[in-house]
């Protein structure tokens, strides 16, 4: 079963567009109001590419909410869960984004320009008017917009091969998050090791949207003697390694310490920022269901489409699965599902209703494989 | 150049997903984290039916921000520019929200259900995060939460008569935007007078999620008689008519005068409301460009997949096509353009870089039909 996506001027075209296009793009997605390729063809040399060589990756669409002014670091202070004046310019934290109710709204990366000067790299939800709206009521002087920043992303063990023969030998210096502007044949970029996998990586932040497919072309070029080849985020490799996919794992109503992220957020810091008063009290109630990992029985399922439910052997309703995949390393049924505490240990036996039948499966810990 | 959208648990189904796809549903989008249908296969028969006798639509991907509790008309008031104290519990408005800047962020339809009750009915921005950012800042004693309630449209000259088989003779007495809680065999309904059409309209708001199928079918079968048919928002009948499709005619920055949308903006009450100061200074200075229609030269244009760029007879920048289709009704290339206030006299010359080559295109006045 399968649909045509509609091409049209609500959503806009990454600057890599036309030249994914040339490279044989034939999946979509839609991701911050922007069309985003999800795969070429052949989904499994695109996951051997990404775990065996290195593949190029337009993720334009993870889109920046820069902050900007005299109140710059006091907004992102307010909102972010770790303590932002040990921060210097030139690094990048995770920033785990909560609401007053302590529900995880967005995971960016939060990177420092300036004194004065940030970006949220944001998942798919309007963080802007977040930010905006709480800028807003408070009168803070700040302006936030989306700047012309486009990521593309190097991903796989080859990809400090393909980022060192552009940029040179400093770049295996970056620590992970980390970042140095720069340019590359006159193209204005960011140079960040990160990226949405579990492989080592790189993102260039395109800092000139009308050169997309110059910089793409580029990086094919310098790729091709380390086997590069276009790829997209990998779901089944996300998954093995358990890589957080905002929307997909915290619909509608997660916090970070269901999700196991407890780690990212300094809740005994000075600052506050909004939503702390909320964890503050999850953590000390516990919290109600927890991250884990499923083995699902054979046979090979298809990619699960949409949520799933999870019950108890007596039929009692015990969590949802947000993603299921065949794992291709390890050859079985994988998923990530958040289960009832009670239900949540390992080894437990759950049932999963998939759209082939419920099917019997084990509660594991993640990751399912362990990063290189 | 198509290509497949992937189905996966980031995005969510409708509840009425499995109904469309067994009506035959081709092509979707993605709207407000939620996948809608735009096509069954047969475009010129889906505008027939849509002009000429009745159209199901699948648009539960209009989502609500709902607003409860003591400040909730409060907050309500701090967001969209009418008088909120003059509504009734059961009308709607077209609620025209702009950020502190001016520029148009979203353009819902707002219902008031109590006194300390309402819903925005949003176009494609997560304005739950712009309402939750002010209300959190400000400390506001409100929940803002998104409901179990999905629209389904019935747009066409025949609306009425099947809404009439379906609910009774009342139905005739609502007013436009005008809504009643009811219910159709048990299932939990919101009915209102309303629908992204220039079409005689209503919009079913389900509010059990579980019942998408039931009420499908139910309407479909009401409609038979009547020559219902399933159908989408349909993006020539809406440029024939002129209506606004937030983020295809306004991004990135589009302001309420710009649009041609300043009568439904009050500037003039006692209420303040975010945006009023920027939008008196714009209003004082007069827009700097104008939306209009352009007439574009044959031959056949297929539809423009992202905004064109506009220039004046020697090359200059005149401005932005935002959407061109070729008109049924009109047998002519049609656009709607935000076009520099300079250029946009009616019959001006421009050209319009399709990705055809120049073409030669004339100003004209809004909208290419009225409403029959």
């Amino acid at each position: 079963m399968t649909f045509r996506i509609s091409i049209g001027p609500r959503i806009r075209k990454s600057p890599y567009f036309d030249a994914t296009v040339a490279a044989g793009v034939t999946d979509m997605t839609i991701y911050n109001h922007m069309y985003m390729p999800t795969g070429f063809g052949d989904f499994e040399a695109e996951y051997r590419r990404l775990t065996e060589t290195v593949a190029l990756w337009d993720v334009a669409a993870e889109r920046q909410v820069q902050i900007t002014g005299p109140d710059a670091a006091r907004l992102v202070q307010m909102l972010a869960p770790r303590d932002i004046s040990k921060m210097k310019v030139g690094q990048g934290r995770y920033a785990l984004l909560s609401d007053a109710t302590g529900k995880l709204i967005n995971d960016p990366v939060l990177l420092k320009l300036a004194e004065d000067r940030f970006w949220f790299s944001i998942a798919d939800s309007d963080m802007e008017y977040w930010v905006g709206g709480v800028a807003t009521a408070l009168g803070l002087d700040v302006e936030v917009t989306e700047p012309d920043v486009s990521p593309l992303a190097i991903q796989g063990p080859n990809a400090p091969l393909v980022v060192a023969d552009l940029f040179g030998d400093w770049i295996r210096d970056l620590r992970y998050f980390a970042f140095r502007e720069t340019e590359l044949d006159g193209i204005p970029l960011i140079l960040a090791r990160s990226g949405w996998s579990k492989q080592a990586g790189f993102e260039i932040y395109l800092m000139d949207g009308t050169r997309g497919t110059e910089l793409w072309d580029r990086v094919m070029s310098a790729g091709l003697p380390h086997g590069i080849g276009p790829g997209s985020p990998n779901v089944v490799e996300r998954t093995e390694g358990d890589l957080l996919s905002w929307g997909t794992d915290t619909r509608p109503d997660a916090n970070v310490f269901e999700l196991g992220l407890g780690d990212f957020v300094n809740l005994d810091m000075a600052p506050d920022f909004i939503g702390k008063d909320a964890l503050k009290r999850i953590r000390a109630e516990g919290p109600k269901r927890r991250r884990v990992g499923l083995f699902i029985d054979p046979p090979v399922l298809a990619p699960a489409e949409h949520n799933w439910t999870v019950r108890g052997p007596d039929g009692d309703p015990a969590g949802t699965v947000s993603i299921a995949v065949p794992s291709i390393r390890l050859e079985r049924n994988i998923a990530i599902a958040l289960i009832n505490v009670a239900q949540a240990g390992i080894g437990n036996r759950l049932v999963v209703e998939t759209p082939e039948g419920p099917r019997d499966a084990e509660v594991t810990g993640l990751p399912f494989i362990q990063p290189g």
